[in-house]
């Protein structure tokens, strides 16, 4: 580690662990830890680059640090993991103060603390320019419970968590109109401060219903298809039936966009997309008031082609199958 | 992952793990494996940078991807752990195309076959500049037998695995003299295709020793100072028993070089330097030899304060405590 950045080393020092299970800490060559005996290991890794997933502009250190984790714990929050431990590596150019990388740190600690991740290590190299942000995570799942893309089938009931495409209405205001960015603070929120669906993914693991899981980090479209092909199904969604915030609504009517560009081909909402057997579905709503979750049913599962079809007005057409690219056409 | 890189998911099926430990593989939000349940688990994350790590006149794409992960092997070595698992993150500027990617991971997995570590996963990303490579690596060890920097002891003998200084030489060589690339070939391979001492690692541990262990990754002089500070010992090195290679001391003596530069200060030989009971080191040297190992006695360990010092001919020095910089002065 670089000793410009030894404040690193102390800034990862909280555990959120029991010490028991830390056989070796940050410090040596690698970290040692006792996983729990019965449980599985989940990994996954993201990495962010500056000028390709996030501009200055439009986010603070900070933001950048909780958005890293949140991606992350998004994709654990889609297999119904609990997180664990994160290894996070920074590539940081000149331009980048050492101060302005501790708040990266501190804006991952804000985020760790809430799911008791804990930091045990990684690497802190130069780079001539872009900042550029990798972390691994991981966590843990009972055996054979994960959540799984592949698990749609005919007949299945089509869900989704929160509201969609509010962190890429929040990306447009921030780039185009950040005058407006007190107007609308769910869509600035949802952009910067992303909240990963941890609770739900848990939840939905016990309830035994082995529900399919993806979660929204490329647009609701791509990973509707991802289901669909993973599952070998056809998706049909009920338009009228995404929930949309009235946010997304008014800033989109404001600045005369089409809210469904946002909502299908938006990305980074880390909400979850699934699908569970119809019969299920009413115990899941049951439960959901009671923790005070919003979920919506979307739609639903065919058999045939897999792909993703669009219902609104009786009409079915074809979803384009068509990700997220953060600044390509904004 | 990027359509231009799908074929990093085939590149990356290849398993050399039990196929009833993997729960869930890559292609779905993070990947799932089961654990051994008596071991504990072992993580480390290293990132290269284009320019700063590497440059594309003194190592192939494939040499790359072989050096990302020996680097991260190393680490498992020093803490005689066995590993398992990779996550690789690769962000690609324009100016790589997708074959010369394609290379680096053919290079990675040269290297991932010979110690039977599974890609399970990572990231591919675009960035406008600098190739920027993050590999984390996953391993097991026993419990609590987890080789430490912190557990070296006055009257501890130093010892050193292989020779010390020729990864330094072989990029010395390849940047300011590359038509000697064939004179010397073990420098040239110690700096494009290290070998990380996993064996030998996993042989200390064997042996119930408890010797204090670390990677030389920045050089014979950081690593002994790491030691030195994290057991609080003072190390002494005896400079005429340093085994440096015939072709080092040749290729110095060719270019006017003091070779005890690359020895002390050289970085990424990825060989392991440590301390161990002065009574224990007999019987080490006796399997050694079975082994095949090569593994030299340099110095011993004293109280006092924590430091490195190099005698030489009755006169004792204080090592600086200067790490290694890549391409900032040579």
């Amino acid at each position: 580690m670089n000793d410009e950045f030894s404040f690193i080393r102390s800034l990862i020092a909280h555990r959120f662990v029991e010490s028991e299970r830390i056989e070796v800490d940050v410090g040596d060559d690698a970290a040692v830890v006792i996983p729990h005996s019965d449980r599985s290991l989940v990994m996954t890794c993201d990495t962010m680059v500056e000028t390709v997933h996030f501009l200055r502009k439009t986010m603070s250190p900070a933001d950048i640090g909780w958005k890293l984790l949140a991606s992350n714990l998004s994709d654990l929050a889609a297999m119904g993991a609990v997180p664990t431990y994160a290894l996070i590596s920074v590539a940081v150019p000149p331009s980048w103060q050492a101060e302005e990388v501790e708040e990266i740190y501190h804006g991952i600690y804000d985020l760790a603390r809430e799911w008791k991740v804990s930091l045990m290590g990684g690497d802190t190299v130069r780079i001539p320019e872009y900042l550029t942000l990798t972390l691994t995570l991981l966590g843990e799942v009972g055996r054979g419970e994960a959540l799984l893309r592949s698990s749609a089938k005919p007949g299945d009931v089509v869900f989704v968590t929160g509201t969609v495409g509010d962190a890429a209405a929040g990306l447009h205001l921030l780039l185009h109109h950040p005058d407006q960015r007190f107007n609308y603070p769910a869509l600035v929120q949802a952009h910067c401060r992303p909240n990963p669906q941890l609770h739900i993914g848990k939840w939905l693991v016990s309830t035994r219903f082995r529900p399919a899981c993806d979660d929204i980090s490329d647009g609701l479209a791509q990973e509707a298809w991802e289901i669909a092909e993973a599952s070998q199904v056809c998706i049909v969604l009920d338009r009228e039936k995404i929930p949309i915030s009235e946010q997304l609504l008014q800033y989109a009517k404001a600045v005369g966009q089409d809210p469904f560009e946002w909502v299908w081909f938006g990305g980074e909402d880390y909400q979850l997309i699934g699908t569970v057997r119809k019969e299920y579905w009413a115990k899941l709503k049951e439960t959901v008031k009671e923790k005070g979750f919003l979920l919506s049913m979307i739609g639903r599962v065919e058999s045939g082609t897999p792909q993703v079809e669009v219902e609104s007005e009786g009409i079915r057409m074809v979803l384009p199958k068509r990700g997220y690219n953060h600044f390509a056409d904004r």
